[in-house]
């Protein structure tokens, strides 16, 4: 029987405002990223993500990011690898102190935005953070992108990396996503996306904007829950994933890790 | 053998900016209060202070305050006892992630300035923060005014409570302390403070202002450090009541708790 | 022929945060209260708001608040008259640094959330608030509740005080509104709050929840637009009086001031 | 007659927190550069800077930087022209409110750190900049390095540019500061700091640091008081002007420009 998790980011408000429909998104994925409080989220927001994912057996992340809610941690910051490092615990063992209060642990940790992005490509970054990682916890899992250099580095110091592929974005022949520019980068076609999917998870191949095929390796798949449409987008890939005989799990039953 | 347990707020910096000689202060206290980055403090100056007090052999706890770094925490603001609880255990994950990172645990809780004096007036404040605490770890010490609503709600709740007393400042008859706003609010003779801090040890006893004596019980003496008369001040306290006898020691051992 | 001004909160967004149809507000109403970064707003949303202002004729209104992004300025803080006076004048200078880029000037103050209330009873923190605007122009009108300190001690300095009337919220017959709380706090019948608005332009007077009049002068009316309904109710208010034959015109030509 | 203005950035404290000594250095200085609340400084500084530059004739100029209070401005952040736009609008109304409210205006506007640096290499900043500044007053200096991009766009624009020269620091042949990393960065020594002055007046000429002489233009020099050996540097820098010859003297005045 072949299985994948499910992957969304969640708990972006902050203060009065809204953000997604957290509830409906949290009943579509087995794996919430929930913001800490830097780029988005607050502390009641927190709480209440990390009560409702206990109550669905939702694996828990935080989604760690760069101290600009102005910017939603979307714009380059230049920090160094210590900053990184403290940051990432910080946001981390917040998150977590909400999970311990309703008796459970942190699943999985996963870089938001720019932040993201930056330790895809920034040796030094990549390494202080998993190293903060690894100290804090080596068992907590890091979601980051299939085959980037997070998830090499990750591997390399022994940590438990699960690999995430896009549904709604088209591939280069070099593994890395078309930018958001291109009139082609996104996919709004469900049933493409799920054919993807589906092709991911049987061969862990997936066609490129070019016309080739390259390997990719998805424990996770990303869907986004931030508008109605994308919520729905979301839920029918779930159900079509469901149709094809794919159970949707959690990160660490993906990797076999207990709880 | 006599013993008592020294506090102080460290770790008050933000970002560029200094506040106080934490080094030394650490050098001169049992027990460390580090600011979380809400009113004082960031990620950074968290992870010194975490990684100085395990060397030291310093208790380490999280000093919780409002969310008003331009107000220091000190400005009375109205919240919720939900937005208690969750500012509370946002700020103690926060700090626990960077001790876990060095492989210790918190000692204990203190809460800051208004938020402290808030919490000592307002039960449902206190019974939500301390439900939090409870939820989070019920072997975290919560470090409160002796004889304060914070204190007795703690008890009754089965939390481990220290009570704390205070050298520099004097008593009213009631067991509160002389409003900073009152001429002799401040003791800055340090052999009466010796003095007192003696008889609060010896007889748990100290002579208020009205020149009756009240029962005080202390755990814990806080002593400052946020300028150079202060740290003067707080060191000849130490020295003195070693010259006395008294050994100073971690809440956690006066408290008769292991790590 | 009479006139009434109809005014409104905008540009409470953030960052990627909407609040509200700015757009559609704007067009309904003849004075706007524009968020200045404090309690929500930002530099990019000002910006937006003053040059839609200008192009509609709207007058531009600061809308001063508590350093309390978290708390959407709702949330009570004690802050001393200097900071008051000073908060006061940073947000106004932050606005009217747009107004002018597009060469025009501010209509108006006027405060937001807890801020608005504390200095509705607190007279120090009033006068200070006056004293600030004062000092920076006195020629700028200050928006406020009908009969409250604010418009008692601005009138004293000398300022232009315009007074405002609530159309969707019940008074005593102490003249302030009834509490959120109370069942009958909030009228959400057109019919009912446009009859109120037309006896409040008429003829100065309100009933009361207790069933007496009272008398209110209203310079302006205040609607929201935060949520679909709420502006579906303002636009049928401000329909509805046109057709009862007044005009909507800004606060500064109700108060028979030139630009 | 020779003449020259001394600058320095000010009110760089935040709520409880110092840095450097404010009034000290107004007492040096010609012209005052001072923190508009985000990367630095707060409202109760600014009205206190502005009050003290008005009480002695220190002009008074927005020292504007990157919303980054945790990182003092000095880390680069991706903003977009339209963000550096407005930033640089709010900051200046801001400070400007306080000035109006002691009855005087805004004499120049400088940028901070990594903000600065951004605008000195990027044209499409610099020109978003320099145009809202001109929207919102031309004849508000734009004080920056001396023949840098934001100098030439500036002067393109027909703005009053003031070009400052760094005494502290040396130069490379390229007219740029030699990198702070670079062991010979920094000039420690007062009288060939002051000697290097003294040829720029003179000579509108400066020694590199490989051995040549380029040209530079200072209408102002830049010194530092963060810190006591700063402040020193400073005044010993004042007084061997004076005794040159030399004149200290506000911008407007040095560009000819009334009040």
């Amino acid at each position: 029987m072949e299985c994948v998790d499910l992957n969304s980011d969640i708990g972006e408000g902050f203060g009065v405002y809204k953000m997604g429909d957290d509830e409906a998104i949290l009943e579509c994925v087995s794996s919430a990223n929930v913001a800490c409080g830097w780029h988005a989220g607050d502390a009641l927001i927190m709480e209440g993500m990390a009560q409702r994912a206990r109550d669905l057996g939702v694996g828990l992340g935080a989604h760690v990011g760069y101290p600009d809610l102005l910017g939603f941690g979307r714009r380059k910051m230049e920090i160094s690898p210590k900053e990184a490092r403290c940051y990432t615990l910080y946001q981390i063992g917040a998150l977590e102190a909400f999970a311990k209060s309703y008796g459970f642990a942190l699943q999985h940790v996963k870089l938001h935005g720019s932040f993201y992005h930056q330790a895809s490509s920034d040796p030094n970054l990549a390494r202080a953070i998993l190293e903060g990682i690894s100290a804090y916890n080596p068992k907590l899992i890091v979601l980051t992108l299939s085959q980037s250099l997070m998830a090499t580095e990750g591997q390399k110091m022994g940590l438990k990396v699960a690999e995430e592929a896009f549904i709604d974005r088209h591939y280069l022949a070099s593994g890395q996503l078309v930018p958001r520019s291109h009139p082609q980068a996104l996919i709004s076609d469900v049933s493409y996306a799920l054919e993807r999917a589906l092709k991911m998870i049987a061969e862990c191949k997936v066609r490129t904007l070019e016309g080739t095929e390259i390997e990719i390796k998805a424990h996770s798949l990303c869907v986004h829950g931030d508008n109605p449409k994308a919520l729905e987008f979301a839920k029918q890939i779930r159900t079509g994933l469901e149709k094809h005989g794919i159970t949707i799990r959690p990160l660490r039953s993906i990797l076999g890790l207990s709880h």
